[in-house]
């Protein structure tokens, strides 16, 4: 396809794709005249890819390089999630461990058999979110961490499986961007729906059942 | 207890507790000399719950006022969540409804039989969400709309039931803000510890069982 028809089906600018090209964000299509090339699919996905990662998850220019150089040299599914999550996650602030918050996350992942890093950004932002928990002392909360990481191992789950379903790698990643970034505000504007709906309920008081109905 | 002792419980700094103080956000304490006040559990409980607004949830001074004032009123619970979560999601910026979007969100609240307002913020919001999921064609994750709802109720009955069990309304609101903002991280990095777990396992492109176990 033409520069006109990559901009159209990327929904991006052709001064913005020109902008990637020079940039080396996007290869550079097939010469065809002086100042004419053709573009494949793969470069509509890659701007789509590029287009997820600035507009949906918000990342810097250079954020988005390291992610796109990760994904040029061919890794795993596993190996290109955790360069995703790594970009998504960013540094972790304050890096002062606190002892209880990694007792009780990794009681948490254990319980759960949960396979995962603990030296990811990740795992260093579950700690981190624990810890939060414990200086407002909101020790309500913190009795449900096993509740609230049974129900995160089903929203995980699912993320997987809509993007395992998509097939091809920078397909996928732009899937776990999007699902990361969109699929969280989703779930976000849910819950409180689900609060709207349990505050006006009068049971709220009452004990819960968690399992499911 | 004097205001050193104030400072020291809530975790503020004495100037910042005069600053809320000069800006009518706390009340005053009971006078006991020329320069010198005793405040009670009251005031403690108050300036917990503007930290929680200020520096949890990063919210300007006049919207933690709003909540504030709202909160003298005496309202319901039901009222404070409203006023809370309202404040909490702001305004929904590019206010085009989607038809579609709203057509998506209307099935799922009647699937799952919620009581909500479906002209509050958090609905927009929600509106919203589904409306930039489709926006970037992202058919996997709307196929699974429902799902979300479900695990979203979970979340927000288990949030209620540990708001609920703090009794007095300021510490209940308090909840309210530290359960939107602090759980939230919370299930954000555990989503993200799951999916390095269902990555790592070979099963993660088969058909997902979503029913708990």
């Amino acid at each position: 396809m033409r520069m006109a028809e990559l901009a159209r089906r990327s929904g991006l600018s052709v001064a913005t794709i020109k902008f990637y090209l020079r940039e080396g964000l996007l290869p550079h299509g097939t010469r065809t005249g002086v100042n004419q090339a053709v573009y494949g699919t793969s470069h509509l996905e890659r701007l789509r890819l590029i287009r997820a990662l600035a507009r949906v998850a918000g990342l810097p220019l250079h954020t988005i390089r390291t992610v796109l150089d990760a994904l040029d040299e061919g890794p795993s599914v596993l190996d290109a999630m955790a360069i995703t999550q790594d970009a998504l996650v960013g540094e972790v602030e304050g890096s002062e461990p606190d002892t209880e918050a990694r007792r009780r996350l990794a009681e948490v992942v254990r319980a759960r058999g949960w396979n995962c890093e603990p030296g990811s950004p990740a795992y260093l932002a579950a700690e981190r979110a624990i810890a939060d928990l414990q200086a407002e002392e909101f020790d309500e909360l913190l009795a449900h961490l096993d509740d609230y990481a049974r129900i995160a191992d089903e929203v995980g789950r699912l993320d997987l499986q809509a993007v395992a379903s998509l097939g091809r790698l920078d397909v996928m990643i732009r899937g776990v961007v999007l699902g990361s970034v969109l699929r969280r505000t989703l779930l976000d504007t849910f819950v409180l729906l689900a609060q709207q709906h349990h505050a006006n309920a009068p049971r709220v008081a009452e004990p819960v059942a968690i399992d499911g109905s």
